[in-house]
């Protein structure tokens, strides 16, 4: 079978690797569909982001579904030909945090694609892949494009469950890549009353209108006209920072209201914040990481119709072409997510 | 100007009062819409509830909506021919529990049409009501019907509130009059994963499933559906308790998830409770009672379109026939919100 | 080795029974004290309490404290020679709930000395007790006693953490009973401002005093004194319930401020509860069930000296005289916690 | 009568000042004891902090407590003699966030001796005081000096309830000049099993043991302490940061366990913050700012001796030798809180 492999920066490829047999409590899948996340790229043009730097050849990806082919030993509630989606989040269900309920912060996370330990956890681009029952949700009703959407939804959901309840709130998303995008499309679903969005990306913001963002504000073209409309219609409750970017951290800081919670799932590194303002106006910052009971409802929330991810999915490229859609992936004027068929 | 009295149990009667002139701050609104409340029904059926008894005539009526006709001094934010919808919560501002941002629990509430202290607080249901500008809430948009619908929304919305985030949560509604149907389409609009509604009367589930409850059922007809359903689908994360019915109560309670939270919407006296359960699954049994800041929210949702209370309103009868629309309102077989058309 | 075991109500024995070798990552543990709790007396009395029945003999005892005499393979930080407090909680970890980190309302929980799964799961009265390493917790510097201690003041801590936080709050505590002083033991350390207790014993009533209330009330002789209290001083905004009487119960509720919370631990059947009062004060009742985490933070706060339970160790009696130790445990005039001595 | 008046950085005086009688609802106090705060330094030296800029001169102070000797009309719960604590938070009680309940974001707030709004609010380091009844809560059994104390414990307090139950969590303190010290009394109040505390002052720190920090590290000598220190006991679950220096704050984040709650009380400017951190380790960084309902909890806390504020007070200045306090008050290695006895 053949897998996407990254060996440094700049250098990806498919190669070809053993499918494993499904042991007691595996499934082997036929992959359907993979999508190309911003770490994925981090991979792909630099080689890894801050400290995690790749340090051998790694199968990439992380958001994917397929078609079960094979039962391991004492599976249950998986038929072969089913579609499944499948959760890259893997805790060891032993150690204090997974005790804790925190599986999110398992000290022995093998996260699918990801070279934070070495050796590093291989992820899942392949054509054939074998992973545990329990990783498995069944998509029925849903397109294998969707279903792999299920991994960044989760991100989106945790975040917002983490937020607190939503209902009416007024609520400021910034950076509208596909979490952005999946921020407005979960606050929306939460019940927020407004959903205000802002990009540097006129692509980026004409898909968060798509799934629902109320106003949208282009900060290059109108750099004050967020900071106009919160004094307008009035400053937010929430925010769900998604660019990782220190001046849309501090824009957002600043159109909120006291006691405003400020969602960080951007990835940045060192950032100035204005900490008179989080301390003068009781903010609450808190970061939000990965999730894990959440992929089973982002599955769920689709399956019922609640959310509707299909209008982000902008690029749909087949796995010989795969390396184009890491390309197209990075424009962020051009593409949403770009997804690979694997099959 | 007409007014609607209740004299004592079965003794309701339109009455000449006079209109009073707006003072600073207050306004005078030519009545829209006046909605029938179930504790409007307790004082024309039985004069009173529990202790709450009527000692002298008493207007009815807290669930209204109207013109704005004339303006006090130094009104701002409000405009003669503005539809308004008035908040009938009158907290004192200056009590213990006002300071503590608990207005629904102030010791001086005067809300309308309410027989608690003596002499009573008399009701909204007059052709021409004088009222504080900060009672009103601009309505643009809305018919005079849902206008005064924001009254037993802000109570479901209140009990959304206090039940915590909701996203992606299995959600049992018991009790399908307006107010347990509200509570549906509150969940629903904050990201409930499913809604069961369970009622006595089939006309009660029609109008919870037209505002959204995924699966209704007639605890009459079928006594073991709940359970069963439970017991396949999976136990309810929360419950909105809205029948005031010790055996609703009681179901509801077995069919919880540990740590559920069971909001109790509906007003009964003592009620024998499963305590155990309570105790040994961690339940979170919590009262709701009324509202005060969810009143601009639920015009707010209403105007954006968040939710629809249309469904709801059964039956609109004119001030003539007021009678008529408490008699019609009280068939739970028939009516749903009966409203009153004061012009 | 001898061992605690009942056969029916009334019928207690020492028997024989075999030790069992550690297997890997176990500890053999020569047991140094055993406190008798509620539910050990409800099977000595009435052979099991609600549907929870005696079946088959089954050992007693789930508060217990001795010294590790031998080491399974693999077991790390603990020596021969320790004394240890052993968790009677034994989730597997694997379920919905041990993931979702409620491991106290695990599906397939081994709680020492419990009938309600049959095969019954036998208890930790014995002279020479095998348990996995997990559960020990490394007691240096308390007595065998205070160690013992370490279970029935878990349930009080987890009561309490469930609370919220108790800074200068006012704290009802109704049923004085061991988990009812451990309750007020534990309000204290949690910062409450003012804890009342109430019982229907002087000798509760008085130990209650010991460990930190500061007004006790007899509601045998004065049975007004709790609502004059709560009139003058002011209504409490937590109470914990410790008696599962429903009289206590009840009165507490009446004694509670809007939005107090109310936590249930004392175990009893369907009980009348005032519910117009828990919904119009929007009042939260909250059960709370053993606990999981709170054993090792009481083993700590014990040995940092924040919170001292000998004044609860009322009476130690040696194994030979077990039976002796369940008939003073019965008298709530004479004893607070009266333990076993095993060694 | 005299009062203590700041004209611009450097130039504070005593002068003469009429007094005010009092109206209806207020006070006349004969000021007994005033603490000098950080602020109140910031005055002295800078002629202010960031924006906010002395432009007229202004009575200093708001920590202050007094005896009653004049009652305006209507006045209860108060009599002539009685010594009071004073607030110096006077929030309108009519804005939006005092409706909410957070009066500490009042829109209009008028707290002594602030130069934000202009003209300033003057302060209340005066021999006699004119205040609200309302701002003053009975202080019988206390000294002048530790009523005075109730205004900076009511900060701790208030971040100590923003921090969620502490029960036997592990708490570290950046910064141990009075605020810093009073959250570690406060955190062991609320029943902290541990407090570690940290600062560049060896006065500081020994302030800090004596108020029951647990462990005290001076990170001039120590760089590396704490990091060892978390790395052997083990990360923070709550963090107290009372320096307004980013390096304390950088380096008290790298010292918290995953979902650890950071309060901010330190003011400072824009801060590098380890983003990275705060989002993969999901932390929660919340401002807390002033406090209201917390003065009178402050005030029974010391009364019912549930803390002692007294090692604290390092130095009493007359009123005559005003600047001295102030001179003392800056020297963080001899003082850790100075007042000025006015009576």
């Amino acid at each position: 079978m053949r897998a996407i492999v990254i060996h440094e920066a700049g250098d990806l490829r498919i190669e070809e690797r053993e499918a494993l047999a499904p042991t007691a409590g595996e499934v082997q899948i036929r992959l359907a569909a993979g999508g190309v996340c911003g770490s994925d790229l981090h991979y792909y043009h630099n080689g890894g982001f801050g400290s995690v730097r790749l340090k051998e050849p790694m199968i990439l990806g992380h958001e994917v579904s397929g078609t079960v082919t094979r039962l391991g030993e004492g599976v249950s509630g998986l038929a072969i030909g089913d579609l499944v989606a499948v959760s890259p989040s893997r805790p060891c269900g032993q150690c204090r945090f997974c005790g804790e309920g925190l599986r999110n912060h398992c000290e022995n996370m093998r996260f699918y694609g990801s070279a934070m330990p070495f050796p590093h956890i291989q992820g899942a681009f392949r054509e054939t892949l074998t992973a545990d029952a329990s990783q498995c949700v069944p998509a029925a009703g849903l397109s294998a494009g969707e279903a792999a959407m299920a991994e960044p939804l989760s991100v989106a959901l945790h975040a917002t469950r983490r937020a607190g309840e939503l209902l009416a709130k007024r609520v400021l998303v910034t950076g509208c890549g596909p979490i952005g995008c999946l921020a407005v499309l979960s606050a929306r679903q939460a019940g927020a009353a407004e959903v205000v969005a802002t990009d540097l990306s006129d692509n980026a913001l004409d898909h968060a209108s798509k799934v629902g963002a109320d106003r949208v504000i282009n900060m290059a073209r109108e750099p004050d006209a967020m900071t106009e409309y919160a004094a307008g219609k009035g400053t937010f409750d929430v925010l769900f920072e998604c660019s990782g970017a220190q001046q849309a951290l501090a824009s957002g800081i600043g159109a909120m209201r006291p006691r405003g919670v400020v969602m960080q799932l951007g990835l940045g590194g060192d950032m100035s914040v204005p900490m008179m303002q989080i301390t003068a106006r009781e903010l609450d910052l808190r970061g939000s990481f990965r999730f894990h009971e959440e992929f089973a409802m982002a599955v769920q929330l689709m399956q019922a119709g609640r959310l509707d991810v299909k209008p982000l999915i902008s690029h749909t490229i087949s796995l010989d072409k795969a390396e184009e859609a890491f390309v197209v992936a990075s424009d962020r004027n051009k593409a949403m997510k770009a997804q690979i068929a694997f099959s």
